[in-house]
């Protein structure tokens, strides 16, 4: 399948950066769960972003929601959002009709599609689409949330500037939650952000990790080959655009240990069994392990800059150069880590509807 | 679905690490493909490995193809391998049984299967399981080279040792066929397994990072969402044990750069395209832009070593410590590459049947 | 998964019968295919149906396409279709509420879904539902069309009134296009309508059944096991709803004859091979054999009824009895067909991608 | 996906029919199954049936578990069924290697996989290939017992003589439990043998029409669009060979009814809801209504007979006549009956783990 993800929760995307609607279809949750809307406003609001360090583009992405929600609860059904595309005033698209941005999808939608894409402004590659994801999202975070299941992303490094880790997940995720620029130490915020407006300045863009913690996820989810949760998860992580890398635990950082330091060793608090370090983010063999669920993501540098590049023109496939004028986004880091929530909740909600059933989510 | 993987090339995995066999369906793989059975056996012995630095464990691994081959070629129905257990000394496991190793999934499977889990040696979660890849990985990749399509995994960094990275991929993976232990700079292969000895010497083991280059794989393959190239490899290569990150391209080296040292820009050779760098490791908007496929795997510290560890007693969830006795790899990474090239073989072919239809392996 | 169906070639459907919008997501098919929006149109139209045997719903289902074509042609991203219901008059729906419909999903929903479904009108379970599968279809009809591929449905049995069988399919499917009441002997109409307005007399309505023919499609689709032509094609046919049995070539005749008799010889004229009899409907061990597809649908009678009927509150779950009140349709079999086409259309774009490559169906 | 089906519980089938071995991996099922061997042998044993009604093949289908079973009970993972292919005498197979058999999947196997596929016995085409499906059903039904769930299957009519339905579908499917030829009523055993024998003696052989029934099955299983029961169970049972129609309750009937004699009305006793009829076979709107599952399925007569038939030779596509000797079956549809159950049995275990969760067959 090709924009649907997920089994027994699943959801499906469409839409075109300056079509008429984007939306997504949410399936399979569970019946009777309440749905939030200033929450999905809210998440909204922090993907759009805004301000010197996010695109200029003004529209409220306001979301409506067309199925699947009566009398304000989910109803087990088809969740449709919807929102609309005001801000797609039509221009002369000039050479980006067909040349291709170096670090964008232009040159490989070309060969896929053989030239029938929506080439505005990115069409279906475009970021704008993850707004679907984040509008499905909030309400799988909401479903998460009642059960005891909180996710939270925070900028680790951007710009080379570093944020502390998680210390205590469950208590760093609520000071998480709903801040506009995620970092763990608020001191970290002003160096990044000047060193993304640096990079503004000079035509350029800056690239980062994000840092993911997932507390009272029970352990069992996931399955031994193919379907364990690292590898759901990164599946549904590399769809975001600019993510270029996934780890869970220490990651890549394994690669420099030993076993006897690399292994968490299990203790028993009066039958409650943890571990006394999480070096492997909560997921053992695949499964889930009652720890901490911790992954990072490396994103890339938004590929728009100023700068002008090398390219090909796409008509004849001859070289060319381009310079990209109009709206850029210096960075995307603080706005891609509210689709890593979302989509962590949507996988979360999905590994839980197959282990527990359709019902889970909303039994008491 | 759970051992099964894969949406038109598909595989399905099976056994247990002490039950009677083990083995693998590999289906969807078009008809007509010569199956080469030393090739077969040359992967397994690779995967198999041997020597001071890996198991002891004497079996041959001989794999038998019970289905789906006649007269040497593929049917095109499904293709089933057997490999019989031989070394299953009926033993007692002693604390084995009910003791959770520290860095392995004894007590997720305990989580997820309450105690009806075949405990011995792992069971399905034994490395041993990954034969069954391997083999079917095999024929895969047979295939894949009929059609010009070459894959190659060498040992990055392994016990505080590193290789030289891809130059010319095409010539690297030749080099790398057929290597016990994969690495492109023989100067490093020494101390390398030095540092593995040392390890093993302390009762402890060691970790690294894997490399990974795919050469000619045509432009235009994955989705734009959900089954991004990125996304459907990393899925298959996390079920890979002990591989705790996926990276593509720059990978989290994006994270230090600048959108103007990032982007690959767009080159022409009278007509054939190519970018002057390849920091995305031939993937762009989730879909390959023709240039070589790269990407880093993380190999965790094997977790089983010889040092006393705290753990529990599952029985009744109580802390206690464990020695693990018998058999140890002080590493993995050198047999791990081969079960990485097998699991990106196994999805390429995927890819390549849903993108360019079943037939497309076989025909001329 | 739940509301989304097909493998390359995938619909996910959604909307419920008096909420905002209905409509449905088509995904997977090839770029460069021409949408005509006129040809959906009349689809709508005929599925709407209009008149006395039909419901006095007076939308215009005016179909929008919102995303996944550009400048008239199928990008190859997700086409999404969008039919507000504009008919949902704000009401009292009283003990339809409440109170469970006879042969309707009202009980199962409550068991499914416990209450928070949206009764409104069967809600999710509307046939009104279908309308989004029809405006899919439209676009894979005219897809396989310009491949050489038809389909055709006629109404074989209404009332007690039978029509014939086809004769030549190909010739047979061109004279049922743009039928509102698809009959192949023109007298059988007047004989069937009367029934169908004599059972809506008395505050009854009627069942039948429908006969489809596929011509055009190549040999070779569908696979030996669970994914057989048959297999899929039922699964996609048994979610329309009041279908309740589906027989391919001879099917339940198959029952009274002899093996010499069923058995298809086959012949070849140059070098074509046919088959002398079609008994098969085309399909041999799961697979097109190049012969009209040939299968029929079971119809039951409309269950919204003018008569009283007993049933259940679904309150406390005790004894109650209801008369339906408000629009119904006596027969809704002459509309059933064309969604039988359509669904027909969609799960054939699906098996062509996966036999032949995404690529197939808009190739030259 | 090919050989493999179901979502959270699957079976994946392999083998050919004069190849090493056939079986099948039956995946997620819950753990703590106590698997019966001897059950497995028993159906196994009516599956392959015996004496002059039935082949001649002698073999014992002995059924080796060899994963994914510990200490008598299923471990989680996938359990592994191996039937050695023991009556496989090298033999010259003349003209059946390029002669179509009629009515067999033998052209529409060579068009699809172009002369690859093993044509031995009809290769992975053989009913033969059912055995793994008996195998792994005999698991389903043992666990759906436990749960008081129940199926039974009996042969309603073959070679013109019928059999009554299903009375008390509680009572009648104890009694078809284990029965041979599986009839309701003794009295109409006899001629119905007597019409399969004398279909033998002229070189020929019978169709017939299977009834299946299910009881204890909770409402609510199934989804509204797609996933309907009907469309799962649809399509699992047409892959069984000579499969050609699937009905729910009054099926085709329905054709010949009025809405207010097909309905069924609900009743409740203290809380306790039923339908005072069951002409929907228990599924409404696609989801079961909690009363018996009641559908039938058309079995086409054996394709292998005696009489002289024209075909083509697949070598040159020209015309010429076969007489199939060997073994012949006049009849399978006492064999057929096994298939079903055990279809069913897997369909329903699939669909209550995705309803109620992976632990739901297990748990107390």
């Amino acid at each position: 399948m090709k924009n649907t993800f997920g089994e027994s929760v699943s959801v499906t995307i469409f839409g075109e950066s300056h079509g008429t609607m984007i939306g997504a279809v949410l399936d399979g949750l569970a019946p009777g769960i309440t749905v939030d809307e200033d929450f999905i406003a809210a998440q909204m609001d922090l993907r759009r972003s805004a301000g010197a360090i996010s695109t200029a583009r003004r529209e409220a992405d306001k979301v409506r929601i067309v199925s699947g929600v009566f009398n304000g609860k989910t109803t087990g059904t088809p969740i449709t959002f919807i929102i609309e595309n005001e801000d797609t005033r039509s221009k002369d698209y000039g050479e980006l009709a067909y040349k291709a941005r170096p670090g964008h999808a232009d040159y490989t939608a070309q060969m896929k599609y053989h030239g029938f894409q929506d080439f505005r402004g990115g069409g279906h590659f475009s970021g704008r689409i993850t707004a679907g994801i984040v509008a499905a999202g909030a309400v799988a975070i909401s479903a998460l949330e009642k059960k005891g299941i909180r996710i939270g992303t925070h900028i680790l490094t951007c710009g080379g500037v570093s944020d502390r880790s998680f210390n205590d997940p469950a208590e760093d995720i609520m000071k998480l939650s709903g801040l506009e620029f995620a970092v763990l130490d608020d001191s970290v915020k002003e160096p990044m952000v000047a060193a993304i407006l640096a990079a503004k300045e000079e035509g350029d863009s800056v690239g980062g990790r994000l840092e993911t913690a997932v507390v009272g996820c029970p352990a069992g989810l996931g399955e031994p080959w193919f379907d364990t949760l690292e590898g759901v998860l990164s599946h549904g992580l590399f769809s975001i655009p600019a993510i270029k890398g996934v780890e869970f635990g220490e990651g890549f950082g394994f690669a420099d240990e030993r076993g006897s330091s690399a292994n968490d060793q299990f203790r028993s608090n009066n039958g409650t069994v943890y571990t006394s370090t999480n070096n492997n983010g909560g997921v053992l063999g695949g499964i889930t392990n009652g720890m901490p669920i911790i992954f990072r993501c490396a994103v890339k540098p938004t590929p728009s800059i100023y700068k002008e590049q090398n390219t090909i023109d796409m008509n004849d496939m001859t070289n060319t150069t381009l310079q990209i004028k109009g709206r850029h986004d210096p960075a995307i880091i603080h706005r891609a880590r509210v689709v890593v929530d979302s989509m962590t909740a949507l996988v979360l909600c999905d590994q839980l509807a197959l282990r527990y059933g359709t019902d889970w989510l909303y039994s008491e």
